[in-house]
């Protein structure tokens, strides 16, 4: 399981962009493999790393248009293999600290 | 204003980073005019840019010690200039579209 | 055609990872219809965007080994659909106008 | 001394942005103490962290005008306190270990 963030940004529009990441939520809630949670910044991804690269392909592709005919797709992907890395337990680690 | 997201990650520790993680947040919170939200992938800051660029300096800073002697610190920063940027802002934008 | 940029961070190596770097350029090199470039952040690549999502999955699963548990990986993905985009044509387009 | 890296995107306009590229270049040239280099995906600079974040200061502003409303700065830091960290020392590494 990996962690990913994506940050698709059409070139050419906006400044408001809104309509874009609705369009990308849409693509990645077809996924039924990946979870995701929406940031200020971004959409996380939880899946994976197949299923993550899939979902990258298809949101960085949704985002051309009539008006966009340029994107720029940014991604990080974070994965661990001597434990399950998950979105909420990244923060809760951090949470119980903080606390502690 | 201004939002951005900065993650740091320190070299030669790990694979678990979240005591830098605590550190750094630790960092943010003594700036009075930047409002943070953790998220599984970086901490997303909002307040005056200048201001960012000082959290981005030390929160960098912080990460070296008796084991680190190298930082990778990775920035986002988004500001728009006209209307104000809000962390909540950008995220009701896009919900609203997505529930109607 | 895109263009991507790949910084892949191993954890708990370091702080020289010259090492893993050698790795990523010796799986980018068996993949023939992508170019690429290194540059002292990370490495450029050219090609379909299908080859290079192919290319990121193999450099980032290549860097992990018996001292690495976990990976962060960056990419950037540009791409314009109304013209050819190159590694070439985006650095003479900044000359030919800093020249004249 | 440290290493960053740097993209700048305008939003609103494109999908050519090599005029704003140019203009980035121009305000880092005024930057003695700083050193780049142009890639197809950014430019690298190279200097103190606290002259590279003016940098990074001004070349966000300077970003924004009659057209641009919005712009969003992407930043990567890489600094190593254990020895100096140059552009040609990190290429050079590299390429003496792939030449074998």
């Amino acid at each position: 399981m990996a962690i990913a963030e994506i940050t698709v940004v059409p070139s050419g529009v906006g400044p408001s962009v809104s309509d874009y990441v609705v369009r990308a939520i849409k693509v990645i809630e077809k996924h039924e493999g990946v979870r995701f949670q929406l940031t200020p910044m971004g959409t996380i991804l939880e899946g994976e790393l197949d299923s993550i690269l899939d979902v990258i392909r298809e949101v960085h592709n949704c985002a051309f248009d009539d008006r966009v005919e340029r994107v720029l797709t940014l991604v990080k992907i974070d994965e661990r293999r001597d434990k399950a890395l998950t979105m909420e337990g990244k923060l809760s680690s951090v949470r119980s600290k903080l606390a502690g």
